[in-house]
C-alpha cells in the first residue's frame, strides 16, 4: 500500500489555465508517469477544433491534470469545512477517477467512435482492469482498487456521490474543458468564476448540491456553457471537419472489407478495422498515426480515400449550406440528383442536424436525477435550480438548430446546372464564401 | 496579378495572443491556405518543450500568422505616421516574408537540423523556389516575386530595411514568440508592451530604430526575453528531452548506414537518412510521421533505438546533474568509466553547456550592425541601446550556465559502485529528485 | 479654426481596459485638459458600488476617454470600410460629444440628481453652452460648434448617425462601462468582444446596424449585460449605500428649509439646496466635497443627520430582507407600526423595487427605433434582433426582482417585540446575516 | 476572548487582484468593520499617481485587504507543511499586523509626511493604542494584544519572524502592492509569479527564507519591481504633482504660521498646521478634506496658494527637464537669476533627484540582516541572494537618474530672455512637449 503514501514534496505542473497543478500523493504521481497516461498528450481535447481555431491543440493529457486539479480543490474545501456527508475515506478514489476519467480514449474520439462503434468509457475501464502499468499501480493501493475507480467511471459506484463529483452537470470536468478550451481557442465566453463555484458546492445526502446563495455564480456558468457550445463546440467549420475525417474513416473500413491493399497500413489499424483491438493495440492508437496514416493515404490509388484524405490534410473543407428548406423526402431527391450528375450520393452530401449532436446541453427539469442541479436552501431543503432561477429556464426554453448540408463546393459547381431548380436553390449561396470559411 | 486584390470582406482568424489576425489580402489569404503553410499546423513552435510545459504544444502554423499579423501592424502605423523611409511599395514582399519565413521548419526542428545537417532558412528557401503552390502563387504577383521574398528570408534583399523589419533583434517573429510562448506555457514572464513597442519604431535610413522615448519599454522586452530563456527554452527538462530525440535519430542513421532493416521505416525516411530528400519528400515530413515511427520502433530489435524511442513515447527521460567539477579530461575519464562499467559511453551520457544553445541573446554592443538595437534621438542622431541603457549593460553582462550532465538514472544506479569515486561523486544527487522533475 | 489640427505627434493614456487610448486631434487633447473635463476625475463611475466591491473606486474621467477610444476605434473601421454612409465630415462631433457626454454628472450622480430633482443631461449641455473653457475651446472650431455637440446629447442632432453612435443599445457607452466595471469591480462577467462587435458595426440609412453574421457576439453582449445588471448595478448592498446616501441628502435639505444652521454647509452647497445652482458652482461640486461634508456633519447635533452620516462614512449600512409579503396597504401598516414604536417612519425604512431603478435594461421588440438592436442581412435588408435571435427573445422574457425592504438593523431590534406579528415576520431573517453582508 | 473565534461560515470580499479575499476569523472580520480601518478607503495608495495613470484610484483599504491575504496564504502554506519554525500560535497577531500595517497613512501619504514630519508608522501605533474601537477590539483578545501588534508594526516584536513576515524585502505588503498598482494602472509589468513565491517560503531559524529551486521567480520578481519603480513610482508626471502637492502644504502653513485668515479651514486642519492633531483629529484626515480645501483655496487671496491649487485641481502640472548640466552651485545660480527675473526662488523652481525619493529599492548585499534575502539550499543552510543570483548582482549595480528640474513654464517662457544664456540652456527643450505630457 506503499503509492497512497504522499510525496516527500508536493510537485507541481505550470498550467497555463489553474497556474499550478499540486500533485501531493505519490500515487498520482506515479499513475502520471504511466505510458497509458502519457499517452493522452498525442490526443486532442478538441478533436479537429484547431482546423477552426487554431490554437486548440491542447492535449487530453492537460484536461486531465486540470480535472485531477479541480476535484482535488473541490474535496480539499469539503475537507475544510469538516462535511459530514462527504465520506473523507473515498478522497482516493475520487481523484483516481477524476485523473483517468478519459484514458480511453481514441485519437478523435467522437469520430472514431462513430465510425467504428466504440465506446471511450468501456476503453477507459478495459486499460484500468487489463493488463496494465495502471492497473498494476491501482492493485498496489489494495487489491481491488482499479475495479473501485472503474465503478466510478461505469458509474455504478457504490458511493453516489463519487460519482456525482465525477460526472454530473456541475462536475470537474465541466468545469476544466469550459475554462481550457475557451483559453486555447482564445473565445472570450466560458470565463465562469470557478472559484466562487467550488465554494458553494457541498456534499448533501449523496450527492453534490449548490448552496443556494450561488445561484446567481450556476447561472453565469450556464450561459457561459450555452455560448461555449454554439460558439466553439458546434460551429460548422468543425463539423466540416469532423465529416471529412468520418469519410476518411467510412472510406478506409469500406475498403479494407472489400480487401482492397492498403500501401500503408500500420499496426494496430488492421485489427481497428476488424474489431480485434486488444487493450495493448488500442494504446498504440494516437493521433500521430492517425494524421500520418492519412498523409500516407493522399498517394493512394483509390480515389475517394486519397481525396478525402488530401482535404484534411490541407484542410480543404467541405463547404456548408444552412436551410430549413428540406425534409426528408427533399434529401432522398437530393442523393438522387447528386447521383444521376456523377457526384457520390454519400461522400459528396452531409447532412447534419447540429442538435442531435453528441454533446451534453444541460436541460434543468430533466427527471433523471443525475443530471439536475439542485440548490441547498437554508432550510437544509433542496430543489432543482430551474424552479428557482427564472435565467436558467429561460436559456432551457432555448431550441436551435437548422439542417446544415456539407458538400465539396468545386465538385457541385461542375454539376449545378444538371440539377433541378429545387435542389439547385437549395445550394444557392445563402451565406456566402464569406461565411463559409473561418468567420466566428 | 490577381492575388494582389484585397480581398471583398476582411478575414480573421480567432487567436489567443493577438485576438484577431486579421487578413485583407487575397494573396495572403491564398497562401494560408497552401499545403505547404498548413503542414506548419504539423509542427510544434517549442519542440519538445511540451514535455516540460504540458500546455506547450502549440504550432509553427499559429505562430506564423502572428508574425505575420504583427509586421501588418507595424507597417500599418508605418503607413498612418507617413514616413518617407518606409518604401511603401515593399508592404507586400514584407508581409509575404513574414508569413513564410518558418516555412522550411522540419519535425522538432533544432535537433532534427542538428542530427542531419539541415537549415530550415534553406528550406524555406527551397519550398518558395521549388515546385510547389507557394511558388505558383508568389509568382502570379509577378514574375520574380517567390525570389524577392526568398532574399528577404536569406537575408540579402537589396531593401535592407524590409530584412530588418522581417528579422533583427526587435523583429515581429520574436515579439510573437515571446508573447505566444508564454501564453501557452502559462509562464507570467513574456508579458512585452507589444503595442508600445510597434507604436515607437520608425523606419530610419535604412532600417527600424526605436523613439528614444520608448528606451523603457524596450528595456522591458529584454528583461523578458532574458527570462523566457531561463525559465523557458533552456530549462533542463527540456534540454533532456531534446537529447533523447537526437539520440534517436542518430541511432536511427546509424542503423540505417549500417544496413540494419527497420520493420517500419515509411517514405521519406530513407531519403532524410540517405541525405536525398527533395522538396516534395520534404514537406511529408511532419512531427505525426516522426512519433508515429518512434512509436512503431519501440518494438525494433535494436536496444538502443527501442530504448531512446520508449522514453522519448513514455516520457521516461534522462536524469540531469549540475556541476562546476568538470573539465573536458574529466569528461573523456568519465566516458571511458562508464564503458569498463558496460554503460554506453555516448546513448548513455550526454554533456551540455545552456549557453551554447543555438538560441539568440541579445548581446549588446554587437558590432554586426543587424544584431544591433538603436535608438533615434530628438536630434534624429542614432545611438546603440548599450551605449544609453544601464539595464542593458547590467543583463548584457550575465553569463550563466554551467555543465549539465544528462543520464538515463536507472542504468547509473545498477553500475555506480564501479565507478570511482571521484566519478561517482559528480552524479551524487546534486539537486535530487524533485528537482530532476519539472519543477519551475 | 486651430484646435481642428492633428497633432504633430499622437498622444497616449495608459488605460487597464484598452491599452491605450490614442490621442490624436490637437482639439480632443486640449478638451481633456480643461478644469471642466480634469473635474470628472473626482466623480465616481459606479457611485457608491465600491462599498460592495472595493475596486470600483473608478472615475468617469477614465470612462470618458474610454467612450472616446472606442467611438474613435467605430469611426476609423467605418473609414477604412470606406462605408457611404458614415457622414465623415461629422467624425469631429461624434468625438467631442463621446469624449464629453458625461460632462454634467454630479457627485453620486443617481443619488444626487433624484434627491434635488436633476438631470445630468441638462447639465452636461448647460456646461457646454455656458461660460466655460469647454465652450471657448469647441467655439473655436466654429461659431456654433459646441451647439452641435449639445444637440448629439441632446438626442436631437440633425445626422441621427451621430447621435446613434453615442447613444443606442450597442454605443460606445454601454461597451466602455461593462468592460471597465468588470475590470474594476473584478468580477467575471462582462467579456464582452469589443473587437468582433466594432467590426460587425455598419453605418446603414442613417443609423448603426449590426452585420448579421455577428449575431452571436451581441447575443453575448446582452448575456455579460444582463449578468452584470444584477451581479454588480443592482446589488443589494449597493442599493444599500444608495438609500443612506438619498437619506442624507433629504435630511439636510430639510434642515436647510426648515433653517437649521450647520456647522459646516461650504460654497456652493446653499445654492444647491435652494435650487441656484449656476454652472460654475455646478462645477464646484464633486465627491471629495460631498464625503467632506458628510464626514463634517457627524458632528452635528441633528441627530438623524449625524446618524445616517455615520453610517456612509464608517459603512454601517441598512440591512435588508426580500421579500414577497408585502403590497402597497401592508407598506402603509408597517411604517405605521413603526413609528408607533418609536422608528422613524421613512429614514428607518425603505422599500425598493428593483426593475424600477433607472438602469436601462435592453428591451427587444421596443417600438421606439432608437432603442432597438438591428441587424443588417446580405440582402442589405435589416431586422429587429429579437426577431432573428431565440437567446435575445428568452432572456428578454426574464423578470426578476422582489421587494426589498432597507432598514436599520440595530434600532429594528430594539422595538421588535412591539410590532405585530405579521410585521414581524417579515423582518425575520429570511436570507440571515451571511447574505446581509457582501457575498458575491 | 470572543472575537478569535472563527466566522460561522467564511466571508469574502470580491478583489479584482486576488480574486477572493477569504475571512475566517470573526476578529478579522471586526477590524474590517471599524470606522479607522473603513477610513482606508478614503487614502489613494499610489497617491497622486492617478494624475499620470488615470485608473490608479485604488484605495489604502484594498491594499490592506490584499497584504492579509497574502498573508493568510503564507502562513496557511506553512501550516500544510508543518514546518516547526513556524510559531503557530502568532497567526492571529501576523494576520493582524499585516492587515493593520497602513492604518496610519495620511491623505498623500509621502507628500504630507514630508512637509509635516510625520510617520505613518508612528499613527499607525498610535491609533492601535489609542482611544479607538480597533483599539478596543484587539484588547477583548487578551489586554496587551494591541502591543504585541504594534510591536509587529514597530518591528521589535519579540518574535523576529512575525516581523519578517509582515516587514522584509519579500513582504506580503511588496507582493500586493506590485500586482495590485500594475493592475490599476495597467503597465505590463509586475506581474509576479505569487503562487511559486508563495510556494518556496520557508520559515527557518526565525526568519522567512527562500527555498533554494525557487531562486528565479525571486530573480523576477526583482526585475519586475525594477520596472515598477522606474516606470510607475518614479514617473516624472508623479513627481511632478507631488511636487505640486508639496508647495500647496509648504504655503499653507507658511501662510498660517504668518497668521494669515483662511476663508475656509475646517477642522482639523489648524492642529495639522500647529502640529497640535491628536489620534481622533487625525483619523478626520482623509483626502477628501485636503482635496476639497484645495478646491475652496482656489479662490483665496493668496495667489500662490491659489496657484499651486488650481494647478493641482486641474492639472497643469510643472513641466521638467532633465539634465546632467548642473551642480550644486548651478543651482543656486539658477535660483538668483529666477528671482532677479520675478520668478519665485522656490515655488517657481524644484529640484529632483529621483535616487533620493524615500521608495525601497533592493540593495542585494545590504548588511542589515532584515532587508537580505535569504535561500536556503538543499542542505538547510543559508546564503544571501546575491552571493548566489548573476541576476541579482547586475540589476543591483544599476544606478539611474539625473536632477529633474520642475518649473512652471507658461511663467518661465515669459522671463526666459531676462535669464543668462548658461541657465537659459538648461531649460532647453530637452525632451520637447511631447514628452512633458504624459507618455508612457
Amino acid at each position: 500500500m506503499k503509492p497512497i503514501q504522499p510525496l516527500e514534496e508536493e510537485k507541481v505542473f505550470k498550467d497555463p489555465v489553474h497556474n499550478y497543478i499540486h500533485v501531493q500523493d505519490r500515487l498520482i504521481w506515479t499513475l502520471i508517469n504511466t505510458p497509458e497516461f502519457q499517452r493522452l498528450r498525442r490526443i486532442r481535447q478538441l478533436g479537429t477544433s484547431y482546423l477552426t481555431f487554431h490554437g486548440a491543440e491542447h492535449s487530453r493529457f492537460s484536461h486531465s491534470l486540470g480535472v485531477y486539479e479541480i476535484t482535488r480543490r473541490i474535496i480539499s474545501q469539503f475537507e475544510r469545512g469538516g462535511y459530514e456527508d462527504w465520506p473523507s475515506e473515498e478522497r482516493m478514489v475520487a481523484l483516481c477517477a477524476a485523473l483517468l476519467h478519459d484514458l480511453g480514449h481514441g485519437p478523435f474520439s467522437h469520430s472514431i467512435e462513430e465510425a467504428f462503434d466504440m465506446n471511450h468509457e468501456e476503453w477507459t475501464c478495459r486499460i484500468l482492469l487489463g493488463n496494465t502499468e495502471i492497473n498494476r499501480i491501482l492493485e498496489e493501493v489494495e487489491p481491488g482498487f482499479a475495479e473501485k475507480v472503474a465503478a466510478v467511471i461505469r458509474k455504478d459506484y457504490e458511493k453516489a456521490i463519487v460519482v456525482n463529483l465525477v460526472s454530473s452537470p456541475l462536475d470537474a470536468d465541466r468545469m476544466d474543458y469550459l475554462l481550457r478550451d475557451a483559453y486555447f481557442t482564445g473565445v472570450n465566453y466560458g470565463t465562469i468564476d470557478m472559484d466562487r463555484i467550488i465554494r458553494v458546492l457541498r456534499p448533501h445526502d449523496g450527492r453534490i448540491v449548490v448552496k443556494e446563495s450561488g445561484m446567481h455564480a450556476i447561472e453565469d456558468y450556464l450561459m457561459s456553457r450555452y455560448q461555449m457550445y454554439w460558439q466553439v463546440y458546434f460551429h460548422p467549420v468543425t463539423r466540416s471537419s469532423d465529416i471529412v475525417l468520418r469519410h476518411i474513416f467510412q472510406r478506409a473500413k469500406e475498403l479494407f472489407d472489400q480487401g482492397y491493399t492498403f500501401k500503408f497500413l500500420p499496426h494496430p489499424l488492421p485489427s481497428l478495422f476488424d474489431g480485434t483491438l486488444n487493450v495493448n493495440e488500442y494504446l498504440l492508437l494516437d493521433e500521430a498515426l492517425v494524421q500520418t496514416s492519412f498523409m500516407q493515404w493522399t498517394l493512394e490509388e483509390d480515389e475517394i480515400l486519397s481525396d478525402v484524405c488530401s482535404r484534411f490534410m490541407e484542410r480543404r473543407l467541405y463547404k456548408y449550406v444552412e436551410t430549413e428548406l428540406i425534409d426528408l423526402d427533399m434529401i432522398d431527391e437530393i442523393r438522387s440528383e447528386f447521383e444521376r450528375a456523377g457526384l457520390h450520393p454519400h461522400y459528396d452530401l452531409e447532412i447534419d442536424f447540429p442538435t442531435d449532436l453528441p454533446y451534453d446541453v444541460f436541460r434543468p427539469g430533466d427527471p433523471k436525477k443525475e443530471k439536475q442541479i439542485l440548490l441547498l436552501n437554508r432550510q437544509n431543503k433542496v430543489q432543482e435550480i430551474s424552479e428557482v432561477s427564472d435565467v436558467v429556464r429561460s436559456i432551457s426554453g432555448i431550441h436551435r438548430g437548422r439542417y446544415h448540408l456539407y458538400f465539396p463546393q468545386e465538385k457541385l459547381e461542375r454539376v449545378k446546372n444538371q440539377l433541378s431548380k429545387q435542389v439547385a436553390d437549395i445550394f444557392e449561396d445563402k451565406l456566402g464564401p464569406a461565411q463559409m470559411e473561418f468567420e466566428i
